[in-house]
């Protein structure tokens, strides 16, 4: 390929709607073209990136048997309805687009598909014989999101792979789950990028066990934490750590002080002189679910622990077995919304009456009522005494009431020490989502009635695993991980170009020619090369090859009247002046042992 | 690949949803699943065959220099109405899917893209060096269908290939063109199928000249009219050609006479012995235009002459400069809903005064007058009296008040005399619409205000053709152009696998371990085959294979012992008992005559 063919524009200003280098250097490269908020052209350069990663995800998938397909993005409402995701991906903060099409039907456009999927499944897959079947897609996949932003991270549309398996049991699920796992693993490896694999929430998509692949990136906007050995990774949605021993609190007697403007747990302490393990601290929220109730929460936790919101939200989802749309804090704006007295806000403590939420027009007139481990084992603490300015100290659970459920819902942080090994301690470190695999066991199965004929005869539902690839964010993340003040450093094995030919000079015969019989010769060798023809600046073209990243640059200058060029690395900038046939031997080299 | 894993699922049944043998085949063999009414998945025997028609298409694209890229689906509203297409495509019989985002922004769902690349080109291409450009995608593309119908030939979501080129003048977009019409002559040759080109209706993508590919088949929807010699070949919507020479009328006075229940041309020349040639044909219709005006429109034509709707709307878009929402014909009920009263419905002379739409509520209130080449040349005619059954004879246009604008507004039809040659008379055949290229001109550069920068310095607005192919309707029209009473017969060059081992029955070593060894041997020769290793009856893979259509077996059967088996070939049935490396060999003498 030709630059002066190549529809190249690049920019030499950083866009300012850009905040994360990848995404600038998307933009001044030429990569991407914004549409609108969320939603870009892949251009060329980015097409052939895409291409080369695609080409990698499907060797890997098929070498593991995985068929492939394609799957419709117009998704009828009704098998969202069966499946009950429906109203928890279309309504509050759901992400599905949805519309009507002429008929009035329903349709949302697919962010996932194990609804569509278990409808086929269902209707083809008969008897255990024919199993196990995988089956994957490579898609343009829509999220209404929002906040997009990041460009490529966090768009509107994206590229996915998603495959998704059909077992027998879970014996064979957990296989196939495996399987997928060295696959993960391969892909990104063969991409060139540095990942890690964390232990993962499930999220909306539900299932027994998921795990994450993350490209490491401190523009990530997962944190991830890791123990000291190596031995735990996790997703701070999902981490568990041991929490740090209380300092005991020596006053024993129960009684009341006053605690005047001392509405926050660090107020609180600095005045009266307490540490922050010492004090139960109470979180009142409001949780919407499907079904349109509006369920008051009242969690407790210990003063120097954060709350986990996914934790909470899935320890809500199956205790009341219904997809929670949205949890959000208790306002004095929200009661008075509700018809309700404000609370003694900054003194709550944990044994708040439910007479309080009487009368209210909208919520449910009780608290579900949760503590976690933290608080729960404390026999002597501080907490709000449900009075302005009015605290309680040396309180045991008894004396407030008792103790509610207690479940895990605190926040592991960095500097926790690690559940595997109490001597480890967890590290902190940030990262780009680019692959989950989940085991998701009979869930989709059940509720659309997938079912297969057994050894035995029975019919039974199918287990069932789901495997996704961001395409497009690992383009970008790829980006993340490999680029310096000049521009992007491609791996050369998404590289859209492994070598560009630099032609300093375009109107000096010798420089011209000996440019395009490398070219040629290049090709001829299968090396996917690109040759800068255009009649700039020799100063322009080593920029742009800079910023467009290929990571092989020839440079064709005054010396090639004495057949040398110069081999220049992008990576490590190291520059040799060679003889031309030398040159395409060194090139050769290096990409045979890159290729896979 | 093996049956066993390949989630086959056929079915002996034809089902009852489809019409016509393609679709009936493409469910019957398991190559679509319906997921909702136009909306399917497609199966991996199916994305088998979409893959090798993308090799070929990307192949001859790239081989024209276009570069690949990937654009959006979701299209924001206002690029649709920078270009005037907005309310076209999304109101009335539009077919655009549409929809708002959670920030309450209008977005359609593409079912082509100038708008989106026009704007691209306009931010990327500056100067006339750049020029000339062609990028192409395969992508998923939405239509609301109003009927969708057909399996994947009139479906909701379908793959297609679109390309768009910039040009700086319109000898250089012709010059493209016609390598286009190159390219697009070679991709159907290589996927073995039967395309004729033909002349095209524009429609609503617009521009100066379109042609079109089709797959001929009986069940396509289109109507060609090809002549004799085979040097013009249009689609009914765009043909012209001569109309037969009108018969004489010998009454030459002008008089009245009395035409009771002659409402119909037919019923008036058979009580009247007229012949159709000699009486004017007024058609009335309303014409909904995008600004809301809704037009009456006043139609002479000859007797024995069909209106061409196409033809109309062509018309009335460029005389009114307005996009034609709808055209439909004026009725009784029509009229009463705008509060007129009954017109002389079986009598309207082309005369019919302004003056019937006086206080119509929503019409404009006076005919646009237009009358056909063929009408407007008989000099002495029959036509209504706008009296009920009354009609006059031997009339001349000055006495019905004069010609009205002239334009051509006929329906060709077989039979016709060609215009390039008129001892050549039109042939009428149905084809299936794969492909259509089209020579833009400046519509969307102008609307959008895409320039570059000519040789003299200037602004111009980009000279723009497009050029599509419906990939996933071009699988099915291959099935439709290629079938028998026991199910497909893929060219070799699409079909999923090029050859099937059908081993009869898997429990004799023999046969087995034969299967087994020539599948090996054929993988190795780089041979696309499968293996039919299931243990079912032999004629149950035999129906199978034909249904599925893999154009070449080896049958694996009682002479395996001998080291001989059967060389079936689907599409002539004929079958050679030979040695095992004879058929190897003649496998691949076969596969590489088609391979290209």
């Amino acid at each position: 390929m030709r630059v002066s063919r190549l529809m190249l524009n690049t920019l030499r200003d950083v866009p300012s709607e850009a905040e994360i280098i990848s995404h600038q250097l998307l933009i001044r490269a030429g990569f991407i073209k914004r549409i609108t908020s969320g939603i870009y052209a892949y251009m060329p350069l980015l097409w052939k990136v895409l291409e080369k990663i695609t080409r990698i995800v499907k060797e890997e998938m098929n070498n593991k048997d995985a068929l492939q397909t394609l799957l419709p993005q117009l998704h009828p409402a009704d098998l969202w309805k069966e499946s009950g995701r429906w109203q928890g991906y279309t309504a509050g903060e759901g992400i599905m687009f949805n519309l009507k099409d002429r008929q009035n039907r329903e349709l949302g456009l697919g962010p996932t598909h194990e609804e569509v999927i278990t409808k086929i499944a269902s209707e083809t897959l008969n008897s255990y014989k024919q199993l196990p079947v995988t089956l994957y897609q490579i898609q343009t996949k829509f999220r209404d999101e929002i906040r997009p932003r990041f460009g490529l991270m966090r768009s509107r549309e994206f590229i996915m792979k998603d495959a998704y398996s059909f077992h027998k049991d879970e014996k064979d699920l957990k296989l196939k789950y495996k399987e997928m796992d060295s696959a993960y693993r391969n892909i990104f490896k063969r991409c060139g990028l540095k990942t890690v694999a964390v232990e993962a929430d499930s999220g909306a998509i539900g299932g027994s066990a998921s795990q994450e692949f993350m490209v490491t990136a401190d523009a990530g906007e997962d944190y991830i934490l890791i123990s000291s050995d190596g031995m735990y990774a996790a997703n701070q949605e999902k981490a568990i750590s041991k929490y740090s021993e209380p300092i005991e609190l020596n006053i024993k007697a129960t009684k009341t002080i006053e605690t005047p403007n001392q509405n926050s747990i660090n107020e609180l302490c600095l005045k009266q002189q307490l540490d922050p393990s010492q004090v139960v601290k109470v979180i009142l929220m409001i949780g919407i679910l499907e079904n349109n109730i509006k369920q008051p929460l009242l969690i407790s936790i210990r003063g120097d622990q954060e709350l986990n919101e996914v934790k909470l939200i899935n320890f809500l989802t199956t205790e009341l077995n219904q997809t929670v749309l949205e949890v959000s804090p208790i306002t004095k704006e929200e009661l008075s919304k509700e018809g309700l007295k404000p609370f003694a806000f900054g003194s709550i403590g944990p044994d708040l009456s439910d007479s309080v939420l009487r009368g209210s027009s909208t919520w449910k007139q009780n608290f579900l009522r949760v503590v976690d481990f933290s608080a729960a084992e404390l026999s002597n603490f501080v907490c709000g005494s449900n009075q302005i300015n009015l605290h309680k100290v040396g309180v045991s659970w008894d004396s407030v009431g008792g103790l509610a459920k207690k479940i895990d819902l605190r926040k592991a942080q960095a500097g926790d020490r690690c559940v595997h090994d109490e001597t480890q301690i967890l590290k902190e470190c940030r990262g780009i989502e680019v692959g989950h695999i989940f085991q998701l066991g009979c869930k989709y199965s059940k509720k659309l009635k997938a079912t297969f004929t057994n050894e035995k005869g029975n019919e039974e539902p199918f287990w069932m695993g789901c495997y996704g690839i961001g395409i497009s964010r690992l383009a970008q993340a790829a980006i993340e991980q490999n680029n310096d003040n000049s521009g992007i450093i491609w791996p050369i094995e998404i590289s859209p170009f492994e070598v560009i030919i630099t032609v300093a000079n375009m109107e000096d015969e010798s420089q011209r020619n000996l440019g395009e019989k490398l070219y040629e010769d290049l090709k001829i060798q299968n090396i996917d090369v690109l040759i800068d023809d255009r009649n700039e600046r020799a100063g322009i073209k080593f920029k742009d090859a800079d910023l467009i990243g290929i990571p092989l640059r020839i440079v064709v200058g005054r010396d090639s009247v004495s057949g040398k060029v110069e081999l220049f690395q992008r990576s490590t900038k190291e520059t040799m002046l060679i003889d031309k046939e030398q040159a395409i031997k060194e090139i050769i080299k290096k990409i045979n042992s890159k290729r896979s």
